[in-house]
């Protein structure tokens, strides 16, 4: 099967290397803007050619949207009128799907696309950052389903079964809710935490000397590319602002419990957040 | 060399095994006020007995003070009135530093007390958590050692090259000034993002189903125990408060940002965040 990357980062890439060494990709076209990413790409072998983005549709049986979010709801529209007579399938694989939904609606060629979130990734961006095995084991969320052709469907749950992901299917309004609490607010915090020691660093040029493995972990996706997470935090602008009150309300008891050193409410605050035991490893 | 470890649990119980398997300790004894712990203590093998806190100082060279700091603050003078008459060593593995200098200031046997912050650790704790290899490589940070003895800082200097520990000195003030930032707020920044979910797991019950690699990594502090963390949060709080307030500014900067979307500021943000990439891998 020909498959069509547009964006061969981290995500898009790390898809060309698996889709291809499992066997569902015969042939890989990639779309690709940046001149050095598309030779990069080239010289590791994530695509077997870089071509115009007409000819990558034209010549793919699926192609895969895999650029940030904002481009990506600009593109989808376009990307459809080119398949519109055809059996083509189109997916995307961006972290915010309600606006990916929204600008698809209603296009005579809506049913060949199918919204995709597979939840996988690193803090680390472009061709360079391309891994085998990036995908296996974690979840994929198929949005929306019903509004696109059930071939079209069993197509990309082949796909990423291929991935060796968990598909799991939810309406792109509560998959919108869902991963700003469990993916976008942890890189703002981390943002937030890499910002706070920064400017304490501009006085304090050793503090760094101590940095341990706890702080390495919670600051990991400070390292995310602006690139990426500037369209996610427009584009789910209402849950995320919604999460980040919570979690500055939050910060605030904590605050205030230790401001009074409340040793009982500290404590009690430290022994909810300990919950969290019974959902990660 | 008899050493003393007073708490076998993930600090304690990991230098016991270290010690003795890189020859260090010969003999090691260990005391511990919980029954279940110090069972478990000897059924893994971290201490050859379990001794009262007399014999135990009584019969070691080196004693090592590895229970919560508002427990090691009480019981620093106690240890040092043991060990007045000899040439015993006694530290302390605090992650506060400042307190535990303070209690000990103008004690007879203030030379002989050493104050130490080995910077390792996981989330776990308890003789379970021990682990061999934990300090490899890591930090030390030793304090006000112009009050130690320098024959007793040599001696700790030793015991931390067995443990492949990189040594670094301090005024007990600027240690903790320093640990608040990259290591105290990390662990706020957990437990304040682990209770945001889990609130709102209260109506969303699959919430975590989603939860991906990025939310794991910068929530997994907040395993950590209420026993450890409330007399830091205590003994660091000047610290503690000042970071958190920052850490709550640059939160709302990003908000406000966000509120407003305000692309080129949220870019700027993030990018400013980037310069992490400095400090950490």
């Amino acid at each position: 099967m020909n498959v069509g990357i547009i964006g061969l980062g981290l995500i898009g890439g790390s898809m060309a290397v698996d889709l291809r060494r499992r066997g569902f990709a015969s042939h890989i076209l990639g779309v690709e803007n940046e001149r050095v990413n598309a030779e990069a790409a080239l010289k590791i072998g994530l695509a077997d050619e870089i071509v115009p983005l007409e000819e990558c549709v034209s010549r793919s049986d699926i192609i895969v949207l895999a650029i940030p979010v904002g481009a990506a709801v600009k593109l989808l529209p376009q990307v459809l009128d080119m398949v519109k007579e055809s059996d083509k399938v189109v997916i995307d694989v961006c972290s915010v799907k309600e606006a990916m939904c929204q600008v698809a609606q209603g296009h005579s060629a809506r049913s060949r696309y199918v919204a995709t979130h597979p939840m996988a990734g690193t803090e680390y961006s472009g061709p360079w950052a391309a891994m085998p095995g990036l995908f296996d084991g974690r979840a994929c969320i198929f949005c929306d389903v019903e509004e696109s052709s059930p071939k079209a469907v069993k197509l990309v749950e082949k796909l990423y079964d291929v991935l060796n992901m968990r598909v799991t299917y939810m309406r792109s309004d509560a998959h919108d809710m869902h991963v700003a609490y469990v993916s976008h607010i942890s890189h703002i915090t981390s943002f937030a935490l890499a910002l706070t020691v920064l400017d304490k660093e501009k006085d304090e040029k050793h503090i760094f000397d101590l940095a341990s493995g706890g702080f390495s972990s919670t600051v990991r996706l400070a390292k995310s590319s602006a690139d990426m997470w500037v369209p996610i935090l427009g584009l789910n602008h209402d849950n995320v602002l919604r999460v980040i009150d919570t979690y500055i309300d939050k910060m605030k008891e904590f605050r205030d419990a230790i401001d009074a050193y409340d040793e009982e409410k500290i404590r009690a605050l430290i022994e909810e957040g300990n919950k969290i035991k019974r959902i990660i490893r």
